[in-house]
């Protein structure tokens, strides 16, 4: 439970309304009811947040016209200042410093740092202050793992690794296995290419459940500060990531590639290899990235649906797309060269 | 060993032949010999089906007259039968009732309930009867599994989650994981929403191996009963899915989409955030939904596979149907202008 | 440190230069610096090659002229010739043998094998000699896996299954898992086909990080030797992928597809079920496979990148493809008929 003033005296904002009012949780304007605080994101739901049974809400300087009457919060950016106030709401549980009697560790652990049971952590493992290693991950010999920084469950970590501050690794995640590097023998057979880099991956980094960063082939793989990946993400060897990139699941990135920072790359999204794509681009979903984008913009190729058999009467032209062409083409050749050419009665 | 009479009396369905046959497994058209019970799905099968050497074989009453002289089980779904057939001679293993040494649980364990080695339960966990923790897995606090809910080696389920009666959870299965939900500061910084929302799963859903399913942010994720989700799915937070609704490996759904009854998406199939999906709807495999499909029916967007050489000839027209199309529009109002137009001279 | 006469005594090739020169590492051109070995595997790096700081270059015959006052290795395939000079320098770690005390071990296990911590191992399974099961790895009951084979942490292998000899299974590869059939019921419920089948790999195969392979359903699902499966990727009952085959991140291959022997699936890559590919077939990234490939060759089906703007424009057309196609032929019959149709005046 927080007052508005006491919410606004953390998070800055205007209060507008009774300063002792107390809510409890935030909401959306759908579900808020008393003692809940609700957020009007976008000026389109005005007439729902004028309705909603929220006892207060966060809203843009305009709207605050058009809802006279209600307790607000008032600053620029609504859903930015939801987030801050959800954090204050439901904070990550506390640390429960202690090493499991089931926990396999070989190196040495600070006192605030918790080690859940079945994990497992090697001989040189270095980790701050107030680490959270879930139960049953396995940390590999020599990997640093920041301070405040949280492991969930069944996560995995080479060796040789090094994880920032205040990241949060989902169940299942896996850093630093060995990257995909094979040379072809005459015979069809591969050889495989010891993969001898690392995973660095920077400060308050969240990585969603069972996404895969692969270690480097002889460089580092190099995840930057701030980046968010979702689940089920596979990002390959050599790959380096700027800043504040976000990633929506099931994305790839194939070996190598480069993305810059700030950059939006949408869900099952193709990266391939050997390619560099700027600061500040945004790639759609479900698009394959096969060249190198040199400048920020929105970048897309996917397929619209369609009825099945709509699909079926369209698309079979697809394969035929250069003839079809080649008949355009010759029909402005016929017409370019007048009548003669197609009446020559 | 079941001999048909047994079989019939259990499952149903009309036998000609010898009721004391017996038959010790179920097998494929192409692999039955001696002692197995083979079946025909297919009419376009039934030169095949009398020639195959399986001891007794499962029909639809028009294959019958066409298998004079073999021992048959008539149905009117054979494949279905054959499932039921198959589940009599493959149970699932019996539940060992008990406590593995090495599982670390903080909660009450009935005694039917089976926990593996390595298995870590936390506090205010409610498990139902006869329900199994495979090794390793973790079940955070405050989660209940129903009655005769399965989960195999490795996976993980946050806290705070339902899980409905008679589900199988394959290896490596992330339930519960935060939801990807960020707000943006002017620096390009991601503030993390916290995700309040559960996860609740029905009764009779089986989840393949590595498949996540997050936690809603705000308001829960629901998967309805008899849902069947293939192997390495996200399903993102606030997503909802109806009942008897089948997802193939590899598919995604962003977040809050809404999925209805009875639909079918094939494999590596995408689907937005934010969309309705009326019930009944079949996504083709490889196919990206990005809106709202409000009618049931077969739905697809995916590619012809063409030769490289092919690919390149056909799909560099692709970046420039627009100027394709105006050709063509150009083409045909100087065919509607006449003559005049083309032929100034 | 290994001297250059001792590399080219284990591995072969010509040296042209210094034999006792001491290199203590392979690196790129790039990163090359005093002590190491680089190579050559490019023509168009020459440049780059005569420049670079390394001790002694790896180069193909062709290359030497150009590389004088160098110390060479000159073999047919410089890049072949690294993989194995590489394996000499970072050979894997040597196992250490012993089961762990936190580990639930039910079957013999021969003295030279390593068992992690939270490893759980079935009764029935036979594992080879230098075998290393990683910590928290399950191996259900029945199982085998061969010599040298080595589990990285978290691994599922399920019951019944075969894992050949000098496999590499990176962390949470889940292996056997029930595959995804169920018979349909009136109702539009699924009914569970029990997947009594098994897994069977080879010799030499090395599956990524997450990467599931499902358990055959009647039949066994099967993985030639020297096959390489990077990160999540899905392998769905009854598939066969022949020898030496090797497969980017997050691909799919739905049930009983055949794969032959020596071919390359690019990343993302969908291949649909019940389907038959030849040997020697390379199948580009992000590229759907839906119908056999009989013979040999390149083969791709996916999009040109484009902006938002551009796509927008070009692809709003796919939509309405054949009526473009049907536009085209009416323009080629208003010419084929002559000017009077189009100019009745």
């Amino acid at each position: 439970m927080f007052q508005l003033q006491e919410i606004v005296d953390r998070l800055g904002g205007d209060l507008l309304g009774e300063p002792a009012l107390a809510v409890a949780r935030v909401a959306t304007l759908e579900q808020a009811g008393e003692g809940d605080l609700a957020f009007l994101a976008n000026r389109k739901y005005v007439a729902q947040a004028r309705a909603c049974a929220a006892t207060a809400l966060i809203v843009s300087p305009d709207a605050v016209e058009q809802m006279s009457g209600r307790s607000l919060i008032v600053t620029p950016d609504p859903y930015l200042y939801f987030a801050r106030v959800a954090q204050l709401f439901s904070p990550p549980p506390a640390v429960q410093p202690g090493v499991h009697r089931l926990a396999a560790v070989a190196c040495a652990v600070p006192g605030s740092v918790q080690v859940g049971p079945g994990a497992s952590i090697e001989e040189g493992v270095e980790l701050g202050e107030d680490v959270v290693i879930g139960p049953n991950c396995h940390v590999g010999r020599g990997t640093r793992i920041g301070r405040g920084t949280r492991l969930a469950a069944n996560v995995t970590i080479y060796h040789d690794c090094v994880i920032g501050e205040d990241c949060i690794l989902h169940a299942g995640v896996v850093i630093g296995a060995d990257g995909f590097g094979f040379a072809r023998e005459r015979s069809g057979a591969w050889v495989k290419i010891p993969q001898v880099g690392r995973v660095l991956i920077g400060n308050d980094v969240e990585i969603g459940a069972n996404t895969t960063i692969d270690r480097g082939a002889l460089d580092d793989t190099v995840i930057g500060d701030g980046v968010k990946l979702d689940n089920l993400i596979q990002i390959a060897h050599n790959v380096r990531i700027g800043d504040h990139t976000i990633m929506a699941g099931c994305a790839g990135v194939a070996g190598s590639a480069q993305i810059g920072a700030r950059c939006m790359i949408g869900g099952q999204a193709g990266i391939s290899g050997h390619l560099n794509i700027a600061d500040d681009v945004v790639v759609s979903a479900w698009t394959l990235v096969a060249k190198s984008i040199p400048k920020a913009g929105v970048y897309t190729s996917n397929l619209p649906l369609q009825t099945h058999g709509d699909w079926v009467r369209n698309f079979s032209h697809l394969r035929h797309l250069d003839a079809l062409a080649k008949r355009v083409r010759h029909l402005e050749q016929q017409n370019n060269d007048g009548p003669k050419d197609r009446d020559p009665g």
